[in-house]
């Protein structure tokens, strides 16, 4: 092989494997799927160790894809519980892992995810450097910091997230303008101390040609970290998330310039109104990077309903350019997720990321409404469960209380709508 | 008094004791609520015989408001369930209740429900027709429908549905230019059917001044219904959908030419780019008369979680001009909702207007996230709790899983960004 990423084959005109599938997965042709690899518009990671790997395209004119967070914590060391998490994430179609384990055998259980997965595999290596160096977090050293970065590419690590933008001139930024809820992001929070702690600069800023290296050798998609990302719908759209959102995009530069595949986060809390004009910032200032987004949560005060305040933040982002949203679940702000919270995560998610591609107008993302709405109006309720996101759900819902007629569902019952207007239409009686 | 409906109040200078209540609870001048009830943009739907409503205003300015569906079915005739309902509505705060009742004894229902409630309270009249007057449809005579227009009227209805905006020509122009899933409004396929049936124009359209002397003689606000919203994604923004909208604009102009109180309902299913057009052009229409929204559901292909798809709608739909948003429960396309399925309903249905109030900038709306951040902040869970929309499943679902630490939850456990921040920066000692 004359390349090591699939930007550099892009940039050298090679149609890749992975770019035939995800031009056959999206419509799209491969020319173009190869061109938007070269400018940086799309990503599709893939680190050349992750063999099990089933390929998807993250960025402009693709289907908005999903991400699941999970891993092994030490309020919950559940190794089954969380691999039953990973089982049920790819059954429902997710296109993305983050393996966010911070605790015991991280490193076990990351080499069993990969083998097993062909969703995409993201870490934040930051989480597993306490637990797995078992050091307190004032005795790491920079090079422990980029020892864990190796050994998660080595591993097959399709996408690592990396908060290099929280650097010295990010963090006075953020000191001097104040906030009500000041770091929310965890690996944003540890970078922070251990910059206070020890006086050294970021170590994935100072290093991050060496980090550049790493991801290049395995090809490695850098996801681009917002330590400041706003905790609050207060927060949003501040000095300090804007100033690392632009050091954000300088990096990005950088790691295209070293052929390293790059996608961007973002927020966090955000009101509505300030959705689309954070996407469109994103886009300029981070010159097409792939835009990964957690949320937003469009209001604070849902704890127990996050994976909807996130669901009307996401579907609002990506109908606006955001192209992968992180899902969260119902235990966001409260608990770690159990199965079914896992569970409601995801298809709010999907729920959002879909609704947003018919928007965007993504080529077919439409035909399966379809079909639900032609189903609908013939009152066929298995072509309707076909074609649901969750068709056990609705087949329970609708069996769960008699009707007195067949076609119809307890809700209107005889008075069904669709019942009338067809019986009108096809000059059927009307037994009302 | 020398006024029959708040609207003529208005027109005549007179502040209304429903003004000096909307007036405090909206933290807007009297003056400027007397100015908008005049020209229609704020509506009070306040009957002279609904003794124990607390009045709410909806329209331009004012808090987005959200109501509740339920009411007696042929196939759950439960009566007690359905007050049930009615009880956790008004404990959860939804501002409005509609009683879809058309099956049984419609009329003690009714009755009980408004002598109960301090919401406001909304029927559809045609649903009750068939019921209360035990007659097959065909058998109905446009007296029969005023006749129960009248008796609701009568008993203390805020807000009455009323589809006239189906006429002939509406009907003419949703055949000629077809549609995946004709008519999903249950009170339009009804009326739709009955002028198939009799070969009359819309009872509701012929005798529309009829209509308007009721509704002024008891104060009832009309909210004049989208038989034609649509049913599908694939339907939105049509000839008939418009065709329909049109007519409810000119029927808006002559409602208030009687002072009568007016609403103007919604879709319905719509994809997300199509919503802010929608709403433009309903408050151009209809002369930005209130508009009161179903969804809109951007995407059709999520039963079972329908009050999700509903809230990315009517967020986006309220934070662009919608005022009023029907609730949507995860049963809706699938069965009568359960008590479980209301609750999660009117959540979801209050995270969407609440949202949308932030991004309006409606006055305080912001308050009470700022609130839950700062406790947030401060890791401060009993305030936490307090400031939740549903404070018992926020501390369920907290206090499910044992922590390690009493401050944190179990999702980061001592890795939390919250407390790690806060140590550096007040120079605490950290324990990672």
């Amino acid at each position: 092989m004359n390349y090591k990423t699939q930007m550099e084959a892009a940039k050298k005109g090679i149609i890749t494997e992975a770019m035939k599938i995800v031009s056959q997965k999206e419509q799209i042709t491969e020319d173009l799927i190869l061109k938007r690899v070269a400018a940086g518009s799309i990503a599709i990671p893939s680190n050349i160790n992750h063999k099990s790997l089933n390929p998807e395209g993250i960025g402009a004119g693709l289907r908005t894809k999903i991400n699941v967070n999970l891993g092994i914590s030490g309020d919950c060391p559940d190794y089954k519980r969380e691999f039953e998490k990973v089982k049920m994430s790819i059954a429902l179609k997710a296109e993305s892992i983050m393996d966010l384990s911070n605790y015991g055998k991280t490193f076990s259980f990351r080499e069993k995810l990969i083998d097993y997965s062909s969703a995409m595999i993201g870490t934040v290596p930051i989480y597993d450097v306490i637990g797995y160096l078992e050091k307190k977090l004032i005795d790491i050293s920079a090079e422990d910091f980029l020892k864990v970065v190796e050994l998660h590419a080595k591993q097959g690590v399709d996408f690592m997230t990396i908060h290099a933008g929280i650097n010295r001139n990010t963090v006075s930024k953020f000191k001097e303008s104040g906030r009500l809820t000041n770091i929310v992001s965890r690996g944003g929070s540890l970078l922070f101390a251990w910059m206070e702690l020890t006086g050294n600069e970021n170590p994935f800023y100072e290093y991050y040609d060496d980090v550049l290296d790493v991801f290049n050798k395995y090809d490695v998609t850098i996801s681009l970290g917002d330590a400041l990302r706003p905790g609050s719908t207060a927060d949003s759209t501040d000095c300090g998330q804007i100033t690392e959102l632009i050091e954000l995009g300088l990096l990005t530069k950088r790691a295209w310039a070293s052929n390293v595949q790059v996608m961007v986060e973002g927020p966090g809390h955000m009101a509505i109104n300030e959705i689309e004009a954070n996407m469109r910032l994103q886009k300029r200032l981070c010159h097409n990077a792939p835009f990964y987004v957690l949320g937003p949560l469009v209001t604070d005060i849902a704890p127990g309903y996050d994976h909807i305040t996130s669901a009307i933040g996401g579907a609002i982002a990506a109908s606006s350019g955001a192209d992968f949203l992180c899902y969260v679940t119902p235990a966001e702000h409260l608990r770690l997720p159990d199965l079914q919270d896992v569970k409601d995560g995801i298809i709010a998610a999907k729920i959002a990321a879909h609704a947003a591609d018919i928007a965007k107008g993504i080529p077919g993302a439409r035909d399966i409404d379809d079909r639900m709405s032609a189903a609908r109006q013939r009152v066929d309720w298995e072509c309707m469960y076909e074609c649901a996101l969750d068709p056990e759900k609705a087949r329970n819902y609708r069996e769960s209380v008699a009707v007195e007629n067949e076609s119809t569902c307890s809700m209107c019952g005889k008075m069904c709508a669709m019942r009338t207007t067809s019986a009108i239409l096809e000059g059927r009686d009307l037994d009302i």
